[in-house]
């Protein structure tokens, strides 16, 4: 294991350790259902590269640990909603996530929507308390910041798109609109997250944001090629479910080599954005190269 | 109609009016149909009890309309999604919501669930824009509060136990803690937003919570009875559908002469907590008896 996925390892650990605590349970009290659904949801080992993007950009300023990491664990509370209630019968239909029953299968529809429901508030809750940040204004802004990526101009229109996107195929503009606002704004203001943590100046947010738009649809792009490369076990998710579905995504729109070569030239130029930093943003810049390479 | 009546209304239509605002439509982009399914579920007329609450105890403090209207918006935004969720096949079932066709059955599940999320994440931004207040602790407050009201421990964990409800009859103090959760703690953060945005002191946020509880609880009893006394074309949704699921009420635990009782003496002491406020605090006083003399 290289130091960097060490890195990654570490800052995984330390977001599902600090989500434990943020979502404590109590047997004692008969809604503790949904408490144990939103853990479910949350606590599973992800690769956490939303929260990792959050404290490796907060680093770069010199923000304090305790502080980043309870807005990469709030970021994170939203990334696993998402993925609840994308996963639901009427939307994705997804029985498999991670390599684990989705939470509908766990527990039950209502419980489902209701365990999303109830960590897209309780992330705003941890953003808005005191010990997120001893400024108001500072949490203001990431309230702000967190709700426009991720509403109806952000991931959930993203996701609309998504659904539609079953009855007309898209072309490559439509496609690259549809992830950027399904999946690349919510990695836009993890990036975003650490200038605003550390009260940055607007061209160092504008850096991180240009940073965070190409490694976003690299992402992108390298799910999809994991979504027709992969076997199910591999990727801890059912593949092939896009094809089945008649959706274009970008590698039925360029081929598989002309995928892979997009994604590792905006993995580069992701990099090149990050030239008015000096090593304290050498995180990022492994990311980008982890983020191409991975095969999960 | 009394003179409170048409101030209800006019706060009503100033709601509507800024809802509106709030959520414009672009027919021109693909995801309209999400903005759309927003706005159905919040432009309807309903009594908008909630923002009224919200404008009233921030008169009491002398804040600028503008700046409560946007906190009353958002919080019936909050309300309006939980309605839409609360709807959802997997949850409550209903067909009919305000006389109209609820969300799901106007548009489909998916868009339902969508809009929902995105009116919750809404809620949040327009709380966190500057607009709402000049001081940004104001505005964290605010989000504080509010993520606190309606997320596990509140309006979320609520309605959780209302599912659960259907398995095993509940006995007042669990039906009472239920509805406190369920209904009645985002009435408390709709009179507490007035004091929260008048900075005003612990004593009177307090006084105001208190108010809120018991008017919480009076709304419920209301809305018990008339599910057994109303027919459907009178309150705008199915009736007797409690009865027929088996669930037990406020009224099928005190009978309908104890709970109308019940709910007349809450109104009462839900007036008696505004002693320590003047008359600005009519309108409050005036909505405590409309509550329980309402018909549908």
């Amino acid at each position: 294991m290289s130091d960097f996925q060490k890195q990654l390892r570490e800052n995984a650990k330390a977001v599902t350790d600090l989500l434990d605590k943020l979502l404590p349970i109590d047997d004692e009290k008969p809604e503790s259902k949904l408490i144990e659904a939103m853990r479910y949801a949350s606590l599973s080992s992800g690769k956490r590269i939303r929260p990792f993007l959050v404290v490796s950009s907060a680093e770069i300023f010199g923000v304090a640990s305790q502080s980043s990491l309870r807005a990469a664990a709030a970021i994170e509370m939203v990334h696993c909603y998402s993925l609840v209630h994308d996963d639901l019968p009427a939307m994705d239909d997804d029985d498999l996530r991670r390599g684990q029953p989705t939470c509908h299968i766990k527990y039950d529809e209502a419980t489902a929507i209701l365990a999303g429901d109830a960590l897209l508030t309780k992330a705003f809750e941890v953003i808005a308390e005191e010990a997120t940040h001893a400024d108001p204004q500072v949490r203001a802004n990431l309230v702000l910041g967190l709700a426009k990526a991720i509403g109806e101009e952000g991931m959930v229109g993203g996701q609309m798109l998504d659904l539609l996107a079953e009855q007309r195929e898209l072309d490559m503009p439509e496609i690259t609109r549809l992830q950027r606002m399904k999946t690349g704004m919510l990695i836009g203001i993890s990036c975003e997250a650490g200038a605003i943590l550390g009260k940055s100046s607007e061209q160092n947010r504008h850096a991180l944001h240009a940073y965070a738009h190409d490694l976003g649809l690299a992402f992108q792009i390298v799910d999809d090629l994991l979504d027709v490369e992969g076997t199910a076990e591999e990727v801890g998710k059912q593949t092939g479910k896009d094809a089945d579905a008649g959706k274009a995504t970008f590698v039925s729109l360029l081929g598989q080599e002309r995928a892979r070569d997009q994604a590792d030239m905006l993995a580069q130029q992701a990099i090149q954005h990050l030239d008015l930093f000096k090593e304290q943003a050498d995180p990022l810049r492994e990311l980008a190269g982890f983020v191409v390479e991975r095969r999960t």
